[in-house]
């Protein structure tokens, strides 16, 4: 299995979900109240849609720096792929569900959350799984650094504990546990630590014989 | 008609296919009801969901396996390969279907799971078809050993089998014929045959020009 | 603009045209009577798909093997390109409205067969248009005879006619429209004129380095 | 990063929602009046899908020209990109609304329109940041001529002043903001200022190693 097409049918799954992230912001349509307030009802659908947006880009840009630095592709790499590519086709559902239910308090509104926070928990977890493996299988082009693997790792430990403490918040207050959440998008936008990048531009040089 | 295009558009029926899943996971929303229940009586669409989903991703591996070994595109193939997509498209319908009706029971129940038993072997049946052809026209890098082929077949026939057995038992037991095709799932995803990766290693070692 | 991106693009707009076509294919659900009847209400819905769907394939066929055969793209041909897409677009559109209206009779099926039939046709012509294009610019690798030009002309020709009679039928009888429609997808698969084929894989013998 | 997987995925998201589009066309179906009335009153949603198609179709014209003059692409760059898709993704969304509410005058028909009008300039000037920041970290291949800098620039200009104006006529005459949204879309269409075109082919000449 060539690099090449793990990426292809990865980046398919990524746009798609991530297109479809936006049919959850249809309004009623003529006939349910002014326009206006219809969409200022909606205030929540459109914050997660940001979020959520932001959060599979993230998660693309980041997909691509780890299969970049894949030397071979075996068969347990490919299943923990889909394995995070399942996770990222929930997002649009988990989205829609937690934004119907933001406002509405109560055990809906945490559950719903909750929901959420799983959902991104078990996309990182895998993403996490990936990596994993990779080093332990030696499936890289070359041993990454010490310093580099522990600055992935925190890096992914960062939102796979911030998910965590979203979870559990959601059954507090649903938006702290959403700010949370936003908060850890915000992070992985700003934050900048080489990690991938290095290896990813060397490999880069070295020709992408197999893209 | 090089393998690039072939791959590149059975690719995005696939992941486009795979990513619509998702949509039949749609609570009702407010007003009907606690949403922990809400998910809960849903319980079939997710199940039904997991399973379509890793059939489409043992799919799309054995599709890139099988297409990696390919010499030359000829037009039989090219039709022979919209027909698997032809039911590729409709298990996210036939997942939806089954999973309404999983749990109400009687007749509707069982022709239900008889319709996705059936969308799926005729995907695997159209998948099979295109390996025959393959063989019969040797468009194939090179002519594969006596054993490398009784090895694919039996793995297709092992899903064939099944889903026909799934169809049959289906009008028993739908959740009994859902097992069925569960355990499939599962079989395809831990069976290690090499099989396909061998050859389709090597071509790739010839350097994948037509991609 | 590379041939590559060009094709994939509309690659990826063939895709999820093609799979969208079966999101009309959805049952009303439980409450609705037996599942049974709903499938055999739906009989022209599943016509319906079939025919689009080889339509949309035979397309996506037809135009790889056009495209492989440009030595460049300019702007005029990127817009005919788009407008081609335009009208494939629309096809999930018009297969659904059409299907929903097949067994109405009277004045609405006929509209619905011809609004079909205005689509196919927009489709049709905006395809023949590139190919005209690309002849009266030259941008093709090299002057086709004379023959194969004829042929190609011919095969476009039974398409364009065979559309608008289709449409003309349409107000007489909606299903000897959609026969005739269905005809033709019939014929342009078994139909196996060299034209393109041969030009295409001189090409690829090129080298392809614009993919 | 490569170009080329910044393309492939955007590519995707790009033919996603211009095929997502057509969704919004779908009639009430049998038992809501005749089917010609119903086609006759959804005016609106037809001329909405011939306008967004082409807006979407140029911008993928464009963007595609814009990554073809990158010699490298930063994480800024990518999160620019991200934020111009993520507008992208909103036009069937505001396609949509715009369509419903432009005959029905009043306060919602201006909201609708502004809505359209503040999404199409969103992607503008988040593409006319990617182009500045590409002009301002020197990662195109070759400094561009004074002259080209300005033609492109008064291109985006064009367009980023007209959806101005259009949001601003939206309060006067939604239907007027239409038309300027629309002649601004058939102004890219017929418009042939060679700047991208040209860098641009000089590129390919390069060889194109990153696609």
């Amino acid at each position: 299995m060539s690099r090449g097409r793990l990426e292809a049918f990865s980046d398919g799954v990524l746009a798609v979900a991530i297109t479809l992230l936006a049919l959850n912001l249809a309004v009623d349509g003529p006939g349910h109240g002014p326009l206006l307030s219809q969409l200022g009802r909606r205030w929540p659908s459109f914050l997660a849609y940001l979020i959520s947006f932001f959060i599979i880009g993230i998660v693309w840009v980041n997909h691509h720096a780890l299969v970049q630095t894949l030397a071979s592709v075996d068969r347990t790499l490919l299943f923990l792929n889909l394995a995070f590519l399942l996770f990222v086709v929930l997002i649009p559902f988990a989205t829609a569900t937690m934004a119907q239910y933001l406002t509405r308090g109560g055990q809906d509104a945490q559950v719903a959350m909750a929901l959420y926070g799983v959902v991104l928990e078990g996309m990182g977890g895998s993403f996490a799984a990936m990596f994993g493996w990779m080093l332990h299988r030696g499936t890289t082009y070359e041993a990454l650094s010490r310093e580099a693997r522990r600055a992935i790792w925190s890096r992914f430990s960062v939102g796979a504990l911030a998910y965590l403490v979203a979870i559990a918040v959601a059954f507090v207050s649903a938006p702290a546990a959403l700010a949370i959440i936003g908060l850890v998008a915000v992070y992985y936008v700003v934050e900048r630590t080489p990690s991938f990048a290095a290896s990813s531009s060397s490999s880069a040089e070295r020709g992408d014989h197999g893209q």
